[in-house]
């Protein structure tokens, strides 16, 4: 086939795949209102690390003087970006049909959307009261940061803290896709995945972050730390949505500390207050506060290789008993 | 040094550099073909989102009126770009030589570039349909989960397996390049690694999916879930060039469900049809069907901390039988 | 509330906002010099990709005719705007003062720059030595690489790696938070956690990578490969800023392999030449040369499922000794 024959199958590889889209209606997305725009919601997440830690991020040269003009500027960029969005959510809820969605009126929406949007604002500054802390909390145990500068700038753990705050309030006002938008934007951006509906208590800290799971029910005290790895999850969760709306996810008390890869699971499964969690430990139930948690860690069987030249080799296994022949 | 002598260094540091690029062929790529360029299979990646999700991504306001119009625009956009980056990965394989490399004729380059292009586009309908049920499976499966249409918007392990299929369709029809530069582009995006060799089938779900490795190898049946920091990966993969071409990852038959952390080895592995592996479970040998696999969890050790006050304490090491003196 | 009145709420918001940045020091950047720019990091961390792998990005076509142009070309633009981000950084450290900080001069800092930049291009040549070396490790490691340009055009473990190893030359010249936001920006696209201190020999593989986490003090020998899911990290890390300094991380000696997800912690933790790490191995003291290590793998039980059909069914538990009662 060459190239001109590639573009006479044309009108016969469109049909096909309209037919296809046509008779599939869980892959497909017509006749219905707008959905939320993710570039929007990706620049609303940029705009509001400007405006939780400013002359970080963006316009640079911020002076006490000028800092009211900057936060203005960038307050009513937002309300314009956020209305849309919330509102293109509240619709989508409301499964406006038609064909050009965009015209039906929904009162309530405009309304809710207005409300939230400025209840949302309100919140701000008690929410960058959260994020000092959690600024403090990155310096204070990571022996590797320079300065809370540092932390602010450069550490993956602390904008996905930052960006899960952000959503939680708007899944808190019960705002559908839009948090979870935020959240994975985030996730793909550090490998920290976090559910906007957790529950994040004061000064928290989550170190490297690649691999942390922390699900939609998980409640976590103050002072806490999370390293690389960890799981706080839900006990079988492939049960799927007959679990939707239970506490599935475990509670974490004050000052506790989980390291490298340790999973906690379950919904009444508690982690007491000052207590550390090893890592790689594996807990599916409550643990008393005070205390300290370590599993007895695999013997290790430590054998000298067998050969340390000629042509062929046996050499053990890394993953079991076998023997496994190679040249060397 | 002031900045007008760095500048007046330059000449000699080009030269070194330019010295250092001839003498070491295997980090430059000079007299050849032009490779694939990533930035157009990033795009490619981005309108084939459009065409098999129509109405999520890109244009909104699709209607059954004028989805035909869209997909025949994204479908003749594609057909331009998917051409050339097919092209360019059949001339590089030809590895033509010359120092312009892009005028030199390689007609059965051409010829196959523009039948690979038509093919794949036929198995878009095919491929829709997979994704269908990879969708349904996600919604099913996950407590967490509003919609449907939140799973395509918003989750990455759709987002990983939705490039896996359609990498999968070059890969079939052994297009170099193009397929492992769209996975390792999902990969970037999810922290999820699956070689676009891997045969997946239907309804197949990944959730959170950071640390997840599926290997080129694998095969993979209907229903199956699986969880984050999962491997399905080789034994002794190190061993490199020597296993190229070999089956090396496992076959995990239909509705299995693998839990978080858990590793699966070898190319002889097989995981049997309507099996449970449970979280952390390292497992190199097959298994039966209708089982659950669990590992015996190491030993939880919880003792209570020692000292609660004072300026120096002993704390039990949390990872070994070690105690270390800080000061609290 | 309507879109109106959330206008008229806007002058009482931003007052709140201004309020609350004014009253917090650690989370707003005022008064203070031009922190470095993320973006101009991210610009000079492409262009040095095409500089150290000329041909593989950006401008395609170079033959060895051109390529000096086109190094010139690179080298000048990147002199630019290295040497804007180091004097950038180097004026932060100073932390000079001033409503509007560029102007205040530090001519210790211009000049200390320039020495900077140009030292780092003299080094430029040794570093792709380096890269070359890892480049061959990769493919020779590796079954599923097609060639050494597919490592180097999609591998994320080698884009890690090249990150890593120009950072750790602005960290060993010991310019301030420019290190870190490279190795940042790296991890955020593949998942791997290189400090920028840690000391890479060479021939150095990582594979797949999401997860790996490389500590600061971390000193790796020569053809060492490592894979997903692997730390070589800190005991105790949350103690923080008292042991910033220290030597924390192990030592990793020549031709060793380490497998998914091991750990080994500890600045006195050694492991010997030409050892094996088995995958999820975890390790706290030190290993002697030409060794093997596994673990005792946890026992694994394997239960036939209760039941096949009916309406409810006990389920073993994937994670412990409980029966879960679910509806099937």
């Amino acid at each position: 086939m060459d190239r001109n024959e590639l573009q006479e199958r044309l009108p016969t590889i469109v049909e096909a795949l309209v037919r296809s889209v046509i008779s599939e209606p869980r892959v497909q997305h017509l006749n219905r209102v707008f959905l939320p725009s993710t570039a929007a919601i990706v620049e609303i997440v940029d705009k509001l690390r400007q405006l939780v830690f400013p002359g970080y991020f963006g316009k640079q040269g911020l002076t006490t003087a000028n800092v009211g003009y900057r936060i203005g500027e960038l307050t009513t960029e937002l309300t314009d970006l956020l209305y849309d969005q919330v509102r293109c959510c509240l619709r989508y809820r409301k499964n406006i049909p038609g064909a050009n969605g965009s015209t039906e009126q929904c009162e309530a929406c405009d309304k809710d959307a207005a409300r939230i949007v400025a209840a949302f604002f309100e919140r701000l500054p008690a929410v960058r009261e959260l994020l000092s802390g959690d600024v403090q909390a990155a310096f204070d145990a990571d022996p590797a940061a320079g300065s809370t500068d540092e932390t602010i700038f450069c550490y993956p753990g602390l904008f996905a803290i930052t960006v899960q705050r952000l959503a939680h309030e708007f899944y808190a006002m019960q705002v559908p896709l839009l948090p979870r938008i935020m959240t994975e934007h985030a996730h793909g951006a550090t490998g920290i995945d976090m559910h906007p509906g957790a529950k994040l208590g004061r000064s928290f800290f989550i170190d490297h972050g690649t691999g942390v799971v922390i699900g939609e029910t998980t409640e976590i005290g103050a002072n806490v730390k999370v390293y690389q790895g960890v799981t706080l999850g839900a006990l079988a969760p492939a049960f799927g949505q007959m679990l939707r709306g239970t506490k599935r996810h475990p509670t974490i008390e004050d000052n506790v500390t989980i390291y490298a890869g340790a999973t906690i699971l379950g919904g009444e499964t508690t982690i007491g207050a000052n207590t550390t969690i090893g890592g790689n430990v594996f807990i599916t139930a409550s643990v008393p506060p005070n205390s300290v948690v370590t599993a007895e860690p695999p013997q290790l069987r430590i054998r000298e290789r067998r050969s340390k030249g000629g042509r062929t080799t046996k050499v053990a296994s890394p993953f079991g008993d076998g023997l496994l022949d190679f040249q060397i």
